[in-house]
């Protein structure tokens, strides 16, 4: 069986998960997959553990951050580059907190990394939205696998669906409604609810963040929305190509509006490919009940293709916590490293 | 770019929507895929046309069966060997029709294309209800792809969705609709139509068979619901394994009354793993709105999946007819060559 190093950057709520991750599906990964993982580093911004070749690998499945610098190999203010030139390349797993619009300081480890022939999952969307395109041809180039299933909305096969599943077909449309806190306060305000006690639910239940600016205001929809299209439609846009229109106060009279006429109001996130330049556009739409999205409520995401030969395939659901976005970076390993049974 | 011999066997409606669609496609696989593929056979049961290498490759689209008979190389009586014999095994894409229940004659055809280290993509349920199993293994044996999304719900993509978007997952149960005419005549039946009428509706709008005994007896359901099953859970059983109730004239005041509650009636073909071997299960259902299949209405199909580390993902739609499975074909040859873009 083959053994490969792993070394995870970002020892946060995804990171963590991962860790566990690992250690849960041990045996279906040897089993199932023949591959064999050692996690040989685990950093976070205050420094991180390292175990070099001829060492057993690391077992921080429990850990939280204290515990992480309580460790017995912790070195504060070890960094990537004591990982790459420590370590025979493997897998890098990148959940690190990226700026939004820069993807730093994330984007330039994976471009390192990739240069240093490591393979790399990430969890972030800053990077992606940053330089897709560039990352891509990195990896193409240097004969890498880059996976990013686990910033294009967790365990919601968006990016496999629309790659794999739809290979060989022209996608003519993407329409998404991939943010679940927008999505969960559309559906209560729907319900009756105002904007106000709709998102101070969300909060109280943990699908909102404290500040939820980002969310509401459709820029999370649109970051994967760029990030969704460059990859399907192979282009290189940027997010200020985006029209954007989030959700606000006003917003609830609309969703109330809509309900009394039998239609739920989404933020819809939809790249249109009908006349030259991909369209993009995040905004409130009326759904009716014929739309492949109308029964997505609540904190639920979705997306749906338009296609030339396949017609319409619509995707829903899939865990959007930690643990959801460390399985979908766990899947694009495994899939990158070839499942051996199917 | 690397040049592969395709065979296809099988000139009905879904055979031919291949010819086409590999025709329509040249030049996005060649591009986006770095794959070209030559047409060199095509069958039917009263024989069929044979390009040997050093002869231009077949351009048959636009043909009818009788147009296959009519070509210049046509020779009645040609047979499977004649082209294993004749040509460097490339991809054999079998469209043949098959005994529902022994899958021959096709089943001894895949079995005998691989052994001669033919990759084969199939469209046909019977050869895998009858021995999906030992199919899979002599794929991995021999090392030649082994493509059957044509035959568990064409553009739908059930089987990519359940082995790939999940890996790492373990699937805890499957539930699908997974037969549109049933789907169709169910939901026609809740708008208040009785059997006869939503059955006759269906066959005039070309989505029941003149015969519909396998539909509406569940059977189709039952084949996809093992084929799937035995994919996702590993497993070799058999169609007496699985307890089956199709829909009749019965069930018309059931649907009726589902709709009265708010419900809808359809046929679910459920597989769970709750104990020991997992529970195989066709029947009609009332399903409530927060059913992740509940708006999956008329013709359409879906599939949902339950996992322990993705939550709940389901996927809905894609087309079923002829074009529909070739598209489904011509991914899975697209996907086994390998995206050399993704």
């Amino acid at each position: 069986m083959t053994r490969t190093n792993v070394a995870l950057l970002g020892f946060g709520n995804v990171g963590r998960a991962f860790v566990r991750l690992l250690s849960e599906k041990k045996a279906l990964l040897c089993q199932r997959h023949g591959i064999g993982f050692d996690l040989r580093a685990a950093l976070r911004s205050a420094g991180g553990v390292l175990a070099e070749a001829g060492r057993d690998s690391l077992d921080l499945a429990g850990l939280d951050r204290e515990g992480l610098a309580a460790h017995p190999l912790f070195r504060p203010g070890l960094g990537p580059e004591a990982v790459f030139d420590g370590l025979e390349p493997g897998v890098l797993v990148e959940c690190m907190s990226a700026h939004p619009d820069t993807g730093e300081p994330a984007l330039s480890v994976l471009r390192e990394a990739m240069a240093r022939g490591w393979h790399v999952v990430t969890a972030s969307k800053g990077p992606l939205a940053a330089d897709l395109c560039g990352l891509r041809r990195q990896a193409r180039t240097k004969g890498v696998v880059f996976g990013f299933s686990g910033a294009t909305g967790a365990a919601l096969p968006a990016a496999d669906v629309g790659l794999r599943s739809l290979a060989g077909a022209d996608v003519t449309s993407v329409q998404g409604i991939l943010n679940g806190t927008t999505n969960f306060v559309l559906t209560r305000m729907g319900e009756g609810l105002d904007y106000a006690g709709a998102l101070s639910e969300a909060q109280r239940l943990g699908i909102a963040e404290p500040d939820p600016g980002r969310d509401v205001g459709g820029w999370d929809s649109a970051v994967k929305l760029l990030i969704l299209s460059n990859l399907f439609f192979d282009e290189c846009r940027k997010l200020g190509d985006v029209a954007v229109e989030g959700i606000s106060a006003a917003t609830a009279s609309e969703a109330r509006r809509a309900a009394g006429r039998g239609k739920k109001l989404k933020l819809l996130a939809r790249a249109d490919r009908a006349t030259g330049r991909t369209g993009l556009r995040v905004g409130p739409e009326a759904l009716d009940a014929r739309h492949p999205l109308y029964g997505v409520d609540g904190a639920e995401k979705g997306v749906s293709f338009a296609t030339d030969t396949m017609g319409v395939v619509t995707v829903v659901g899939g865990r959007s916590d930690p643990r959801g976005a460390a399985a979908a970076m766990l899947k694009d390993i495994i899939l990158a490293y070839g499942d051996r049974k199917t």
